[in-house]
């Protein structure tokens, strides 16, 4: 394979500025989609549908079939890893997840090394993607960051603050101390794992790290995320990795320097200059549309693109939202914003 | 009066940088009181109980007798704003505000110039708690900040991401700019008042503008924001404001550039160079202490205050919370942070 012919997203986090930006769109397989709902309305249990490999990889090609993405993200939840700990997960109808009682770390800490074994299921997914997928896109695997997952396991529920947990941070710092531990443990399995399945890049999704004062940054997302990058390196595992600390632009430059990923994903509410500087430090960047204005679509839509390419298109970036595509977006919006950044 | 005796929360928006910074809590009049509790089960409506002077004037009070707060924050809703344009408001118990149907933008503008005159309870409860107050703490009145009161009156409730708000803002500009500026105006009026009534310094609460894009950031926020500045100042109101544009730390320094407050709020997620840059920039900072870490105390809570001192001590500084007090903060935690930080 010619570097030309390498997937764009791939050169792009390599530290490559390209003609254009490769792009993808968190949860582009999704509920936004009437062949998604159909495939969806098979599987009432949310977890199994994530671990039934052939519907997993169905899901993750359906948007590929449909639009030109540069990269496909396997179809799977946040919260497997819970469940390969020992946690019960489920999904309350209209309600978001549901988590059983914490198990015990020691329990946790022997189940850690074998994640990747556990959820095997979604390396299994990834090699059917891998082998239905054209050669220039790129498939990503990807986890929920540890303070994220953290969050989840220690309130047993979604709540819109995460004080629970970060209660628990100040309250308890030997049991969310020793939680992380488990969880990079697991997470550099799992990833490990995606990796030997096929993916080509790794994405770290902390999906809650707004609202941390600067101490908490450190210590819940900044070591955890490199503790996983360089347990991965360790492990021979040499894929780019992206890490996502949503919510937190103020902390992106610092993430940046601190953590050894090759990518930092923007949020929609990052200052265009953030991102500038973390391209001039040498780091690819992802995001950062809003996905209300994807669901506005119209010129707004068009503007923000425009502004966006003017900001970033002289570096290193991959385009996407700054958060999930919204269930409601019309599927029009999605093709007149590949149109417009010149990807189809 | 001399200098010396000026009140310490108003030489440092003044510019000063004190022996030590004065000290408010966000919602230092609240349910973690038992007093508070006690007097707030006699109003069983909440909105009546914010218009009843006598009540908000005692609830204003309270923790002034207890605790050694050098400024006190007049007990009111930044809700009462919309009721005086017209907008029904009603609390649903343990589910927070809920408002009724969003009046003509017309009839809206009609009200806006007379919302000090609809609101005047606020007024008399201002002139009951400056009687009362000792001459060294300063008295400070408030509005909820255009943006995140439209959030609520065209949200009709509150909601975990404002995602509706922010919806309008792209689907119908013209409808919400419309309305920020009646806002504006109102918020002008009413703040107008409180300074008439007694008020030292005037707070502008920009509760839910996290999560916003850069360009809705200037439109939603900084326009207002100035607006309202520009719109007092014009009316003879000289008194300092503090605007608090709270989860959008990564613009808080635009913000103290183009906004011509006295003082800038920032929220437990700000890092300490943004702080210190403000301050350098001549303006001063409240802030940060996270609210989870007063509940906490112990060591945790002194370490953290200690923190703050060695970042902010050396330029014009409030020491206040990041966000509000948590009903569940003992009352010997608020004891323990006023000494630490050297005000009892």
């Amino acid at each position: 394979m010619s570097p030309r012919a390498s997937p764009l997203l791939l050169r792009v986090l390599a530290g490559e500025t390209t003609e254009r930006p490769p792009v993808w769109f968190m949860r582009q397989a999704g509920r936004y989609l009437a062949e998604y709902r159909a495939l969806r309305a098979k599987a009432p249990d949310f977890i199994a549908f994530c671990l039934n490999p052939e519907m997993a990889a169905e899901a993750t090609l359906q948007p590929m079939r449909r639009f030109a993405f540069d990269a496909s993200i396997v179809f799977a939840d946040i919260l497997l890893i819970p469940r390969a700990l020992g946690q019960q997960v489920w999904f309350e109808a209209g309600e978001g997840p549901r988590l059983g009682e914490l198990p015990s770390l020691g329990a946790m800490a022997l189940a850690a090394p074998k994640a990747g074994e556990a959820l095997a299921a979604v390396g299994e997914t990834l090699g059917r993607v891998r082998a239905a997928l054209e050669p220039e896109r790129a498939l990503i695997g990807f986890a929920g960051a540890p303070w994220t997952v953290a969050t989840y396991m220690l309130d047993g529920q979604a709540r819109e603050d995460r004080a629970a947990a970060r209660r628990h941070a100040y309250e308890e710092p030997a049991l969310v101390e020793g939680l992380l531990e488990v969880l990079v443990a697991a997470t550099v399995d799992y990833l490990a794992m995606q990796a030997r399945a096929g993916a080509q890049a790794l994405q770290l999704f902390e999906s809650w790290s707004e609202g941390l004062p600067e101490d908490l940054f450190g210590r819940l997302v900044v070591e955890p995320h490199r503790a996983i990058v360089e347990g991965l390196r360790e492990r021979g595992v040499m894929l780019p990795v992206i890490g996502f600390p949503r919510g937190s632009s103020q902390y992106a430059e610092r993430y940046a320097d601190e953590v050894p990923v090759q990518g930092v994903g923007l949020d929609t509410a990052a200052p265009a200059l953030v991102g500038e500087r973390i391209q001039q430090a040498g780091k690819a960047i992802q995001g950062a549309l809003d996905p209300l204005v994807l669901r506005a679509g119209g010129p707004a839509l068009d503007d923000r693109i425009d502004e966006l390419v003017a900001a970033w298109e002289s570096g290193p970036w991959i385009f996407n939202l700054g958060h999930g595509i919204l269930p409601d977006t019309p599927i029009e919006h999605v093709e007149q914003a590949l149109r417009r950044i010149g990807a189809a």
